[in-house]
């Protein structure tokens, strides 16, 4: 790849191919995109979207159901496997946050804070990041109890010992709030798990395993409408979302599992997005509404969301760059005009 | 599950999923229907198609491209991991080749020579299987060299005492076929790949790296029309496809690398297949032309054809199993009227 500096004064790079995100399709990717001769840069990101790099899977304790790992794997252990293999076949990783994408003219152009990219391909795979609600006392700042309480989640906080033995609360009632919940009985006295309808919509074994549970008391058809204390939180008001009644729930810890939202703000529009901002990619393929632009991971899926999915997905994507790139050579050489060094002669087009 | 015996004399089960394969796909469809309480019963076959159970994956020495392990893994112990976890989670596994299906009524039915199944929903993940060309002496039997110096598998026979140092040719121009060259040279004398295009359509960093080796040969625009040898192959006849100029090559061992035909001849018409017999799924999804039955893995897919992409699919397949049930309680009453011992009641439909 040519190194360059840039008249704006911020290092410069060409690539045939540039990956953004950090989790299972990026990753996944980058080994297919590296082993394809196109050598990926990937941006994964410094605390991009408030997360750190490796994404939501990182903040799972132990993953049992990505294939390959019987008895189950940290998440955050196979996420650094990931990232091992993807940089062993290649990849050059820059744990810098993109801010700007021009997607408008080729070659697209990606700018972190420290560095401008050129790129005959683009695959985003940002993911998700997890929602919050906002009530007074849920926020930042004074009177609020937003890191010193609240937190979006259990996984990656529930063992700090300001919540060790104290009565717990999860809000939600999906499949993450219960593993939330059942995660955090190792640590809680007690957890409550808030729901603001009558019924789960987690999976058959996610609400057996949860309301089998003795640490775990279900508080059915209420939402958080309050946060109190006095450094640090130390209750909740809940009111019933049936009689409007309202009741006070002394906790040390509230942890929202209310769903996700994809990480696309800094597509500016350049992209076609459905009504939740969720990159709209052609049926079986990771083709977005540009050329030359793939989608991959939770940014584009908000049906199945699994590691092995959004893992098949980057595979997909690189695959489907790599067939791209193989039939507009000329984008391949507006990129590689600018490069010193190795030269990247497509040999089968 | 219910255990019993039918009039017909097999023992006859009862099960809300019944998986069909062996492979990736199969196997995280079971890891992820396993932990949804669908209690799958995998039928992984007996040789079916001639192939041992694990599929087409087991055959490859080191996987590299699989996410999750830096290094590589060799495709046997991946096979044998995803088994274990698949086991480990619940899945009852079978080593018995589904004969027959009947999908043209509810529940449906699954007989492998030993057992009847009776399933709310199927996932078939039966693979693809490798393709053998037809010429005199290349078959079974008398005068012919299949087994014996011919084969459809490079990695699986390439280490047999027979090849040891010998010159070998392998046929084909795909990624498949310059791996199977390379991974020969390591016992050849030499390496033939014998291809009738004079280019090739394999990926670059695969023609890169056969290219580059000194222990191969391109053999281009030619076809083999002739095997010879004693009890063993010894030469083969190849004929120009521009000239229909033939001439003789020593060659002790000679592998088929041309492609793939999908594992589908039991459904017989009950599905909707494409021209080249893989079965049809929706986009983006692996719901087949049947309601309940869904398809994932390489017997529906002739454009990604991976391991990661296959098994991204099993997962879709066991969701959409597991969301089509709880959509359609009847079906599983249906199969559950027979059941003894577990009953699995759904929760959340």
């Amino acid at each position: 790849m040519g190194d360059g500096v840039r008249s704006s004064g911020v290092p410069s790079l060409s690539t045939p191919v540039c990956i953004i995100g950090s989790g299972p399709a990026a990753h996944t990717a980058a080994i297919y995109a590296a082993r394809a001769q196109m050598w990926p840069i990937l941006f994964e990101g410094m605390m991009a979207n408030g997360v750190a790099a490796g994404g939501q899977l990182t903040t799972t304790t132990s993953v049992e159901n990505f294939p390959g790992f019987p008895g189950g794997i940290g998440g955050y252990e196979l996420c650094q496997r990931f990232r091992d293999q993807s940089e062993e076949q290649g990849t050059r990783i820059f744990t810098e946050t993109v801010v700007k994408v021009d997607l408008r003219s080729r070659p697209f152009q990606v700018w972190s804070d420290e560095r401008h990219v050129q790129a005959a391909t683009v695959i985003i795979a940002t993911g998700a990041v997890a929602r919050r609600l906002h009530f007074p006392g849920a926020d930042e700042g004074d009177g609020g109890f937003w890191n010193r309480g609240i937190s979006a989640c259990a996984v990656c906080d529930g063992a700090l010992p300001m919540f060790r033995n104290k009565p717990l609360a999860v809000v939600g009632g999906g499949d993450t709030a219960l593993e939330e919940a059942l995660f955090l009985t190792h640590y809680a006295s007690r957890v409550y798990v808030i729901h603001r309808r009558d019924e789960l919509r987690a999976s058959k074994v996610m609400q057996k395993r949860a309301l089998e549970n003795r640490g775990i008391e279900f508080v059915w058809s209420h939402m958080v409408v309050e946060a109190h204390g006095e450094k640090l939180l130390s209750a909740i008001t809940l009111q019933s979302t049936k009689t409007g009644e309202r009741q006070r729930l002394e906790v040390a810890g509230l942890f929202f599992a209310i769903g996700h939202d994809p990480a696309t703000a800094f597509l500016e529009g350049q992209l076609a997005l459905d009504e939740q901002k969720y990159i709209i990619t052609n049926a079986g393929s990771t083709q977005t509404s540009v050329e030359g632009v793939f989608a991959a991971g939770d940014v584009q899926d908000k049906q199945y969301r699994q590691a092995i999915t959004a893992a098949g997905t980057g595979c997909m994507a690189a695959l489907e760059a790599e067939r791209w790139l193989a039939a507009h050579t000329d984008e391949l050489t507006a990129v590689t005009q600018s490069w010193e060094g190795v030269a990247v002669t497509p040999t089968n087009s």
